[in-house]
Parts: structure tokens; sequence; C-alpha cells
């Protein structure tokens, strides 16, 4: 029954990666709670590197300061 | 005031369907709870299939999976 | 499949009616989307008057301000 | 540590405005409760205003119907 | 970078616990996409059983229910 | 209209200082894009330490590392 939000910026994960964090985040509820994996849900948003911030700054100006 | 957040997959939900969501969402809080509707606000969110797991898998490969 | 957050202040909500909202959201997305409700998953929050502020204030001081 | 989300409608809102909205979250938990800036995370969603309702209505359906 | 939301039902998790879920959770993103475990947040909701619905009924419904 | 989620560590924040982070939000969000105050809100979770992770560990493990 648990439901897991993963958050991460949009950066070409592929379905495969995807399909892995799914299958992960069940794969830990199951072993670490015992709940039942038939109902839970995984939520994967991918949010463009302007509008996710760190220290103050958007990704994207994290990213040209480094490079 | 409440504030109600709704994920579904994004399969083409019409402008009209999520009215109706909107709508309903918010009958329900004053219906229930007497809430004030002018100030309560409803966020739908569509989320594509390759990012929306249950039981371990992708809505993308479940449905390839029962097609 | 769909997964809907409602958030409401804490005022007293009776497990009746928190019961009347799990069934009354699970009817709407059955209803407007042709839904599964079986993993349709409701999750409701509730949050104290001091932590929720609408129009600069908290839901606290605005009711004090009204009383 | 602290976690900021902002929800606001798709309206076009430019890369230096989501930087303010950025830099402002980060500077109010600092200010307010001393937090650590380095590891404050703030995620910004756009929504389309047809996912967006408040007071049982659309945005895109308010603005239809102020205009 | 990341940020993880696990939700499950208040059920006695223990501390221990839900540092194996900090841990599993974080593990995972470095491990599929790379991520830099430094600055990746994980936070757990723990939800009362009245507050969570599922398939229309609240989980302290159903735990009567089969009891 | 916007939503503004706030998640803290439960740290002992005053109401005087929640009620400063609902000001401070508010006067963000009209500043930098002109929003309407009046139907913006702005919730804040205090959550566990136990509950948090940051860096794969708990707030919790980590306090009573570096303490």
């Amino acid at each position: 029954m648990p439901y897991v939000n993963i958050k991460i910026t949009r950066d070409g994960a592929t379905s495969e990666q995807k399909a892995q964090l799914i299958k992960g985040a069940t794969d830990l509820l199951v072993r670490v709670l015992g709940k039942n994996p038939a109902s839970l849900v995984v939520v994967i948003d991918e949010v463009d590197s302007d509008n996710w911030g760190i220290g103050g700054e958007s990704v994207t100006a994290r990213r040209q300061a480094h490079s």
C-alpha cells in the first residue's frame, strides 16, 4: 500500500532506468517492512534543471558555474 | 482552504474531464466538511506511464504484458 | 491507479467524515475517468492551523482576528 | 536540509524569475530558522491552467469567464 | 540531489527500519542514476490508518472487515 | 493561487517562526511573480528527525555522530 515519490532532474533517464527505480523502491518496501507489492505505487517526477534549486541556485546555474 | 492533489497517468484526459475532477473534488470537501469552496485548490498531475509504477512494474510494462 | 492527496486543517474531522472523503474521491475518479478503484489510493493529511497559511497569515492568526 | 515545493500555473515564468524564487525561498529558511543553505532543496512545479482548480473551476475557465 | 518521499501507514515502523528505508532509497538512486548521495533527501511520512484509503475504504475499515 | 509546501525537521519551530515562513513565502511569490496573495496557500510539514534522511542517514543518526 505504500506510496513512493521520486523527484529527479530531467536528464535523460531512460525507460529502463525508471523501471529499475520502480522495481528497486518496491523491493525495498517489501524487504524492510513486508509490504504487499501488488498495490505499491511509485511515481517518478522529472523536473527541469531551471526548476530545481540547491544551495540557493538553480541546477542550471550551478552547472554553468562548474563547467 | 483545503488542497487536493490528484495524480493520474497521462492518458488523454480531456479539459472537460479535468474540469469535472476539479468540480467533483471541490463539492466533496464542501459537502463532507463544510469547507468554503472559494479558496479550495485542486491540482491535477498527469504522469507518463513510464514514470508510474504499480506492483514493481511501470504502467508501460504492465500494458505491454497485458496486450 | 490514481493517487489522491487531500490536505485539510486539523479540526476534528471524524473517522466517518474521513471515510466519506476516501469513498467520494474514489467514486469521482471511477465516474469521470473509469479508473479501477481497487488500486486507487487516497491519503488525507491533517495540518495544524499554525502550519497552514492563506493570504500571508496562518489560519490560527486569521481565526483570532475574526473571532 | 529543508525542502520547499512551489506550485504555480504555467504562465511563462522566466528562468530569472525561477532563480529568484529559489534564492528567495532559500534565504527565507536561512533567515527565519538558521538552516544551512547548502543542502536546502527547492522544486518548482509549473501546472497547466486546465489542471489547476480554484473555487471549483479550472483556471482556464475562470480566465475565460473574466476576459 | 534527488528527493524521495515514502508514505506508509503508521504501524510501528522502528527507527532501525526507517534508517534502512533511507539507506536503501539513497543506494538505489546512486546505483541506477549515479546520483551524489550527499545531498540526496529522503522523507518518510507515517499516515494514520483512518487517513489512508485504498479501494474506496480506509485501511482501518479494511482491517476490521478482514479480522 | 500558488501553493507552497515547506518541509522542515521538527525542532521546535515556534508559532511566530512559522508565521514568518508563511508571510515570507507569500511575499516572495507576490514580489517575483505578481501573484494575488489572497488565495496563496502555504503548508508547513514538520518531520521527525528519524523520518528525514540526508546522505543515506537519518538526521537522528547524523546528529548522534556529530555530537
